[in-house]
């Protein structure tokens, strides 16, 4: 039987998602469907689909019953995905402008990846993304056309990147991210990469400044990744030593987010969310 | 001042459109606003605008006055566009769901490139082209990779095509398209260039059968082109000779579409015409 879904479109520097409210989970959206409805030409369009129902009626909800709201995240080619840093901002937004939840005071948000604490900020919605990891090891990078590889820093923040310093904006700029960039070692899961060039000066009033530019493994070149950049000022972070900031700016080709540590050693993602339209359509 | 527009997503074979009514040409799109509403992360996403409005009401419908709808049909660019033949197909269905049209007989709709036809068909809908012309020298055809270069058919079907054909489904599908093909001589105002593989048999039951690739200028390749689709039938039906059916099929990574030559020598285009969803805007 044909089904008329209202959904949402959003997006947060660029990386865009299908809003599906669906507070008692009755919509039971397969990989098929997902796929449809993220189709560009085809269907509505997206980098994924956010599907908004309560933690208390879904399995994967039994981890966050103290969160009432569960992102259930699925990639565009209609895979599961564990959390999505600008994803989870425009869930935050939708939650807002809807009236299904208040962000007077920070709000807990169940996903795949943990419980989440999402509170409003200056640049729209903050994220606390938890704990982080860089290795000791370097991994070399070599892009297509881009000479002698160059050492990359491998971080994790739950996902896994490695972060490569480039000298100036100029080739940032010419970097050829149409071809996947090959890793070695090459990260046994594969790793998203991220390209950053430091401001000069590198802070500015206590707050650190890079600009990036990120291959997603699996997807290409995209606009923004909310893990990457938090990756990204964590490891500009790390090789400016002692003295670094905790705050940290960091321009993507889809706009501006910000980062900070926090004592407790989590690291904190801050950015835009913006809801476009809403509409209606049929499920096939 | 924010002005919300209700608007509805379709696509013909993979070509696709925000279409929005505007009867009586009141709504004033900017090349900034068409543009904006065609990014496909940060608005609606499309190839176009399609704007339904009355031949009466606007300057461009003055050699349309016997056309009651006019198509107004730009680029995702900004930029004003003539006629599109994928366009036309979405258009009508839009009319015929909205009950702004029957198309229980042909209806008569108003474009930049004059007055176009256009019936219900088997296959959707189908648009009258109009002449065509097939050029008597061969243009140069290379792709990256692709070796020595290929002559092409030189097809004007209101706009500029050039026709290559291809030994089988296999080198159709190797070939690559991510580079824009070098011609040569290279035509003034450029042109869409189609490589096409004709079946084996060429002719079943009457109905010659292609598949094709395009690569659209200033665009890259994309799923379909109406325009391509009549001309590459058209370069085939050449070839073939006198004997040559009138009625063909062509294949697109899109779908499917038909094209039929007239005793009056028109060119007519076949195919689907969906619409995805409907839904409401701000404009900015």
């Amino acid at each position: 039987m044909a089904t008329t879904v209202p959904f949402t479109k959003g997006h947060g520097t660029g990386n865009d998602f299908v809003i599906v409210a669906d507070p008692d989970g009755e919509l039971d959206l397969s990989a098929d469907q997902v796929a449809a409805l993220s189709d560009r030409r085809f269907g509505i369009g997206g980098d994924g689909i956010l599907r908004v129902v309560r933690s208390a009626v879904i399995a994967e909800g039994a981890g966050a019953v103290d969160a009432e709201w569960f992102m259930d995240y699925r990639n565009a080619d209609g895979s599961i995905a564990e959390m999505c840093g600008n994803g989870i901002r425009v869930f935050a937004k939708y939650l807002e402008e809807t009236g299904l939840a208040s962000f007077d005071a920070p709000q807990r948000i169940g996903t795949r990846a943990g419980v989440k604490t999402v509170s409003r900020s200056d640049r729209g919605f903050e994220v606390d993304l938890g704990d982080f990891r860089i290795e000791d090891d370097d991994v070399l990078v070599r892009t297509r056309g881009g000479g002698a590889p160059r050492p990359g820093s491998a971080v994790d923040v739950g996902n896994p990147h490695i972060v490569v310093a480039l000298p100036s904006e100029q080739e940032l700029e010419a970097l050829d991210l149409a071809a996947q960039p090959q890793l070695h070692p090459d990260p046994p899961l594969g790793a998203n990469v991220e390209f950053v060039v430091p401001a000069d000066p590198l802070v500015t009033d206590g707050v650190g400044s890079i600009s990036m530019r990120v291959f997603e493994r699996g997807v290409g070149e995209t606009l923004s990744c909310g893990t990457g950049v938090a990756a990204s000022a964590l490891a500009v972070r790390d090789w400016a030593g002692a003295a670094a900031p905790d705050r940290w700016v960091v321009r993507v080709p889809g706009g501006e987010l910000g980062v900070r540590v926090t004592a407790d050693g989590h690291v904190h993602l801050s950015g835009p969310a913006t809801l476009v339209f809403s509409g209606e359509v049929t499920l096939a």
